[in-house]
């Protein structure tokens, strides 16, 4: 898998985004050339992201005409208006947000073993607090319902992350961005102006 | 434009959710087959799309290869675990969500007047609250910026909404599910309890 513009320590902080977040979008393409973006529920594990779904459908059908997906995970964090840093243009208006895209290869999981295992992860991160019967196809109750969904995983070619916390701004309004967030102190502010100061640490004029 | 599965009632719920939704993701499709899923802030206005950014890029070739793109907003409310409903099949855990997906044509807007006005539309949305002079092609010091910058329209063909709220469910697990999230009471709970009983209105045995 080819990794653009990251080192191990982002590495785990994508990881670590990738497992926070509950929902991402999946870019597929159609017969007639159209593109299609669903949300959708995924795992991330065994450096693979792992999705589920009806058998029939749209979705199925563009997996079936073309393998070549895409996958994107990303989370808002600030809507940063202009006059924060411009009392009079428009331009400076912006969002710092984090993203993280994957190009890969969709495969459907037959085998009903690797079926249980990734339905297992879905469950172990989206509800880790448990309250259900292990996932494997050794309990006949489970078998009927393995069978009866479609698992798929993407194998990542490619993964690109932006995490866009200002880092492109100059001292002056870098400050004043951040005196803006902390004035302003909306749900996440607090934590933006804290990305900001871990993403840029260093800033020049 | 198509429209599938919703009436007028359901067009106002639709424009509302658009207008509360900061961005959404563009579907589009690459020389080499690929599609690509970018994540981006948006404006609903004079019955379409408005995105911007920069002129390069892959996005912006992806957009002159081919037109045909797809936009998908959407919003989680909550995760709904099995044992809401059911003490040992994982089977039940989903989630609940507001969807809305596109499928259209994007146009480059070249023209500064259509330009400023969709600029326009976009802090309107964004910063409502003002705090800058107004975007026009008459303003010298816009100019270069509103030349600088693509800005893009997505026509829509066809709009499919989805607001999932337990409508399949029968009454038993119903009302399990409302006990749960009122008992759970996270964030967003309250309020999906709220949507669940607006669009599930009536649901049989």
């Amino acid at each position: 898998m080819r990794r653009k513009e990251f080192d191990m320590w982002q590495d785990e902080e994508i990881e670590q985004f990738l497992n926070e977040m509950s929902f991402g979008y999946l870019g597929t393409v159609g017969a007639d050339g159209w593109p299609r973006v669903t949300p959708l529920n995924f795992a991330y594990a065994n450096e693979v992201f792992y999705f589920h779904g009806s058998k029939v459908g749209e979705k199925m059908k563009h997996l079936q005409h073309e393998s070549k997906v895409s996958f994107t995970v990303a989370k808002e964090y600030a809507l940063i208006p202009s006059y924060f840093s411009d009392p009079e243009m428009a331009c400076p208006a912006t969002a710092f947000f984090k993203s993280v895209m994957v190009k890969g290869t969709a495969e459907l999981i037959e085998d009903l073993h690797e079926k249980s295992e990734a339905f297992t992860a879905f469950m172990q991160k989206l509800q880790p607090e448990g309250g259900y019967d292990p996932i494997t196809p050794d309990d006949p109750r489970y078998i009927p319902r393995l069978q009866g969904v479609a698992m798929i995983k993407i194998v990542p070619e490619e993964m690109t992350a932006k995490f866009k916390f200002g880092q492109n701004l100059k001292e002056g309004p870098f400050n004043q961005v951040v005196d803006g967030l902390t004035k302003r102190n909306h749900t996440r502010d607090e934590e933006t102006v804290q990305h900001m100061q871990k993403y840029c640490p260093f800033h020049a004029e």
